[in-house]
């Protein structure tokens, strides 16, 4: 089965009452009440093989990008991090400074955003090593963003560049923009928000699907990385900046400012029309796929 | 590196802000504060080959173990699950039906504590299949209940009977204790708790570790498995049970009464004395190792 139908079947099925989990599955954190507070959760998983390469960069990049990924997650609900806890299948064998290397991994991202690793579980297999860390956080001060609140005519904006992640270290190095988000709430009416794991192209199809608008993303506007090409930046994934629309007035000001110090520029904008549009340099009109960026035929 | 080394390891560099972090890693669940509040954390894992056999045991029961396990580390702080998240690395190719089974397991096992699953992640690899849960719920009314609260002269009781749950289905089909806990909670003033997951003689040592004191279980006492042993129900693990210290007058009511329709039985003392001690029916003394009950020589 594939993954993507697996979890589209699991949101069908999920069914919650919104007093106790008004976020269910299908954002990047889900939201529950404790006490009468909202508490954001999120859950990744990275596997030797899928996430990272156990041989090539060593276990503490995974421990490091384990912790990262979901501090992203929290990043793009505009949230703080509380606390994370993490289980780790470690291949059977593995050597003390091995071990010792996944948990420095793991607190070196969480530290850095004040996020202590407040517990785990260890196991070891026959198989290659996995490492889940679930984080628990809470909303910022202007509350949790979700992905479902883009209206028509939102200016729709990204931090930092993006595209080549996967073939070079930044999916393994890169800072979740925990400072960035809860910087552009503070300043802005920030309408939706997702972290860009999928790339560009299937992450704004997911803002789209949840809050039933369309998009059009101008070509040239695009922040490419520059060891990518506009596909790249369009499909590659893995960038883990943020994504996000809000209103057009509102978009310059932050432009020329960037968010907490780190650049944001406007690619598109919400649109009625359902679909979602990539508009070249010389204004052509192609869909732009979930998969990322598709020529017309 | 041997799993209980690293987690000691681990263990020994966890310093926290008590008002943040009021119970760190080495109890069932972690205790964290959001917005005032205390909320429980706790994580655990089921690897194919280790915990289940997939083979064997098919899909749904892993998933069953997965959030039951969980649900049992909840029960030993005397707490209230809320909701629960979970990372499943897939065998590629599993079928459709495999799947869903996963996620029927664990809605069953949590459908029935009203723990929702309210988010995840999905990832195919090469290799088998692993499962991870974090579940975060609140302490019941009366508090949580740590390892660390045992004092001389207590009753350590245990609910149900111990031994030969691997052997057997027990370790796949067992009952998490929520009822039991919040009922022995509310009854009496509990000192400490653990849920028996490695041995009764194991997680004994992890209470009187934590609380600083001794032991002394009378074997004659102990609540046997039919299907078991005096050295199974010590040292075989994966009981799910609860094992936990109250004042030795408060014992005798709890046992003739059981907690929320399960037994509940008195097995022995928390002592001044470091020693844990096993009391053999005709007085001999030997010392209980945390792996299980060894013979003196």
């Amino acid at each position: 089965m594939r993954e993507l139908d697996f979890i589209e079947w699991i949101y069908g099925r999920s069914r919650f009452d919104s007093g106790v989990v008004p976020v269910g599955p299908g954002d990047d954190c889900a939201v529950v009440k404790i006490g009468g507070h909202d508490v954001l959760i999120t859950v990744d998983q990275v596997l030797d093989g899928v996430h990272f390469m156990l041989d090539r960069d060593g276990p503490m990049a995974a421990g490091r990008k384990a912790m990262a990924r979901n501090l992203s997650d929290i990043a793009a609900m505009a949230g703080v991090p509380t606390a994370a806890v993490a289980s780790v299948a470690l291949p059977r064998g593995m050597s003390e400074l091995d071990c010792q290397a996944i948990y420095a991994g793991l607190r070196e991202a969480g530290d850095a955003f004040n996020c202590p690793l407040v517990g785990g579980d260890v196991g070891s297999w026959a198989d290659k090593m996995a490492i889940s860390v679930t984080i628990i956080g809470r909303p910022g001060p202007h509350g949790a963003v979700l992905r479902s609140g883009a209206r028509a005519g939102d200016a729709i904006c990204v931090t930092g560049s993006l595209g080549g992640s996967w073939r070079g270290e930044k999916h393994l190095t890169f800072t979740p923009r925990i400072a960035e988000g809860l910087d552009i709430a503070r300043r802005c009416d920030l309408h939706a928000m997702i972290d860009i794991s999928d790339g560009l192209a299937a992450d704004l199809h997911h803002i789209c699907k949840a809050s039933h608008f369309g998009a059009e993303i101008m070509a040239a506007d695009m922040p490419v990385a520059s060891d990518s090409t506009l596909d790249g930046a369009l499909s590659d994934g893995e960038d883990y900046e943020l994504l996000f629309t809000l209103p057009a007035g509102q978009a310059a000001a932050l432009v020329a400012q960037g968010a907490a110090g780190t650049s944001a520029t406007r690619v598109g904008t919400i649109t009625m029309a359902p679909e979602v549009v990539l508009i070249a340099p010389d204004g052509g009109r192609t869909l732009l796929q979930p998969k990322g960026w598709q020529h017309s035929t």
